[in-house]
């Protein structure tokens, strides 16, 4: 089964919250469990919408218990070590779905390139190298459908 | 819904692996969701026992991939960490029940009770403090099913 | 004692590693302690910088053991973490001087500005919001020289 | 250089400090480099006896910051981890020294042993397997010069 991890600020645009939750539902009617950081935002509202479908979803979390988790998480996993699990999110993720942009999401989309994980965007910030060139290896969505497509792409059973 | 892990050695006995797979059973049963290290023996025993019960089962795994991992997870959790992952599932049980013992049990076992969780022993190895009287702050279990009564209890819905 | 990290890609440009090495000396000079993820490139730079400086450095190594550190470490940490210590190195430093860019390196740069630790830069990647502005929060030096003094303004003892 | 860990309990007695000093004191005069959990008690012996030789002193934290570390650190590397950085400590060491007993003493030791680190024990606690018989793979030393000697053995320049 596909493990997807969607990554985004837990302060989020209505339009991010929607399109979030519109990536979660397609990832459960797909069949991928969906990986998030298990807090507000952009989390909840992709774990509200994967479980809306009957999906499964777990919250990785950086504090010691389950204080301030989104109430739609099948399992949270308080790991008490802070912002280094945001590399256990998208080590454990096939693919990593980024909407919307913070710092903690940008730590969590170069763990995953620096990792080999496959990285989709929806939005959100822009890295370029030093000739101003955007850096290869991202995949940008023009939507939560394409971008659902794009994470199962190539998984077997995606 | 309460959250509890089995740990125990990946090289276990016959007796072990059926006492590992009566506590997952019995744990499935009771509505807990299944935390482990994801690998065999006695994790691998609690796995398809809270499986065939139609539970869920979590594995946290050390390596970096799901490479070595039981077929029985419901969702597999590579940290890539080694066994520092060790502290990652005892904190995110409410409760741990240990079958038999290695040096990774031992280290999961105190992980848990320097962090508070309480941690109910079937069978496994023992410490002694510098007196030679049992450490106390465990809780011995005589079956599998005094394990999982003890490991719930004090939980509103255990 | 000043704690300052030096984050750049293992494999750099020649001016790249004569920036780190000059950042570490400089660093070294003033009296601070210089972390470094423990590899090649702009880690192995500052790190030969800070010793020829006579400075102490602690590489900080995702890998199980010492393998492939550089020679010039004071102390090698080796976490068998993987890219989880990125955000130990970060964590631990006082301010953080990028130089250079790759997807390891963004992942330090974020998770320093995440947890509020300063990042100064010196070239390297840029990060643009979703309107194409550059991303605040980010101090841009001109040459080692300001890249230590802005990473050391404001320490009582920098 | 040889880096050896020095574990025990943030409580002591005044034994268990004076050991702790007296090993630190030996570590540092073999040109060993200390590490330790960097608080007090028997973490805060080990570093105050190996600094007054004039040794390098690691301390390891599990905090965010450098809050109730002992004075004496050469470094500190608060990582945010939690009692996860126990495995770090064992992880960076050629060989641990450990006095004295507590869980999250025990859990050192026995990530140590999992990781095949060699342990040298000090008094402390003691591990029995389910037939009661003593656990075998720890070193027992009567004294901080034999632990010293039993750490440092098989190190090249130990």
């Amino acid at each position: 089964m596909a493990q997807i991890a969607v990554c985004g600020p837990s302060e989020c645009t209505p339009e991010e919250a929607e399109a979030a939750r519109e990536v979660g539902r397609l990832l459960a009617e797909r069949g991928a469990v969906v990986l998030c950081g298990g807090y507000g935002g952009v989390m909840a509202a992709a774990a509200a919408g994967a479980r809306a479908a009957g999906g499964i979803v777990v919250g990785i979390l950086s504090g010691r218990d389950r204080t301030g988790a989104n109430p739609h998480l099948t399992v949270a996993i308080p790991t008490g070590m802070g912002e280094a699990r945001n590399a256990i999110i998208v080590r454990a993720a096939d693919a990593v779905i980024v909407v919307g942009g913070s710092w903690g999401t940008l730590s969590e989309l170069a763990l995953a390139r620096r990792g080999g994980t496959p990285v989709v965007t929806l939005g959100g910030w822009r890295v370029l190298d030093s000739s101003g060139r955007p850096v290869p290896g991202l995949l940008a969505a023009a939507d939560p459908a394409e971008a659902v497509r794009l994470a199962l792409a190539g998984r077997p059973d995606g």
